[in-house]
């Protein structure tokens, strides 16, 4: 187990979110990646309802994750999960085309996969039975099993999305999880299994089990 | 110029889009990034339209930019930049603090920033007119302009995000000029400010020019 208050690595997370949102925070990826690296790290947890002002001058949007890693203070866990693999020289190869194929699909996850996830989100929980958003859905469903669909072909048979696993499937394979909650997802066997095989990893579980230790059960009383 | 067919550096872009997507389309931020980096690129143009089915072997989503660097073969605007910033070392520092403020805000561009921009672009271009996009605008508009308000506040008063100008001022100037399109955009002139700022780079300029050049005026016709 990787967290130890003494760790070089300091990463901050929430102390509370509400239940369709536990395990899904996205602290969930540096936390992965520190447990695929043998990496320890310290967690510093903040309130998201009551978020700190101070907090806005680590991370522009008041998000989660930061993470410190001695004096380097990075945000966006994009960012981080290259800062990690780069420093340990594994999940992300040095050079060549096997460094530019995970870095493609970093980024692919980043801006073209994961929007849609958000959108689905705004539709189904955010704003959960308003009419516009009942109007959206059948389109925006459509978008995302067009999108799924080429993102299936592309994985093919492939163990990993790209070569060895990587940061781009701790990426991918966190965002995917957020597409279980439409019907569409279940469309795409090679997807599930794909997702199946990513959370199925011993350092994902134990990802998983201390985002879900660190969070408390009942919300924090208003200020 | 560094249009040249016998370059190393080959991007790949569409060779007609509707008029709202002039200028917009997502190879203008390698076409920038080589101007500013004076490298030369040739050109290869396909159709959005009648998008050839191989193209999907190379981009798994059939979208724009493609790069080719002699052999190695990119995709993803966000890695691109990234590849050829740190191929020419600059634009983007090798270490420290200063390369994850840059990664930091790359990232905070693809992931935190733009999707909202291409909520806007559904809500006012793809669905415009219909009853749900105009039911969801004032909510999006909201989320929009508290998310610019914390760029705004983060920017202050520097002339670029994070020190020098550098891969995030590309990405994000590129992504803010696509705000223009709402009304809420000039609610901040400090980031009205910013993208005149990095929209009147010479770089910028030819980058631009580059990209309408491509595109023919006549939609092809149907195959």
């Amino acid at each position: 187990m990787p967290i130890d208050p003494d760790a070089d690595i300091e990463i901050t997370a929430f102390d509370w979110v509400p239940d369709f949102a536990r395990g899904f925070v996205r602290d969930l990826r540096p936390r992965w990646a520190c447990e695929e690296l043998d990496l320890s790290y310290r967690e510093r947890l903040i309130s998201a309802v009551h978020r700190p002002d101070w907090y806005y001058a680590e991370q522009p949007f008041g998000q989660v994750p930061v993470v410190k890693d001695g004096n380097l203070h990075l945000f966006e866990s994009g960012a981080i999960l290259l800062h990690l693999a780069d420093r340990e020289g594994r999940l992300l190869p040095a050079s060549g085309q096997a460094r530019a194929d995970v870095l493609g699909w970093l980024f692919a996850n980043y801006n073209s996969i994961e929007p849609l996830a958000m959108e689905l989100g705004t539709v189904l929980l955010f704003h959960a039975g308003e009419d516009w958003a009942e109007a959206r859905k059948p389109t925006l469903l459509e978008e995302i099993e067009k999108k799924l669909r080429r993102l299936a072909d592309a994985l093919g048979s492939r163990e990993w999305i790209a070569g060895e696993f990587s940061i781009a499937d701790i990426a991918l394979v966190c965002t995917l999880r957020e597409f279980e909650r439409s019907e569409v997802f279940a469309k795409f066997p090679t997807l599930v299994a794909y997702t199946e095989r990513g959370s199925a990893r011993p350092a994902f579980r134990r990802a998983l089990e201390a985002q879900l230790a660190a969070l408390a059960e009942a919300p924090p009383i208003a200020a």
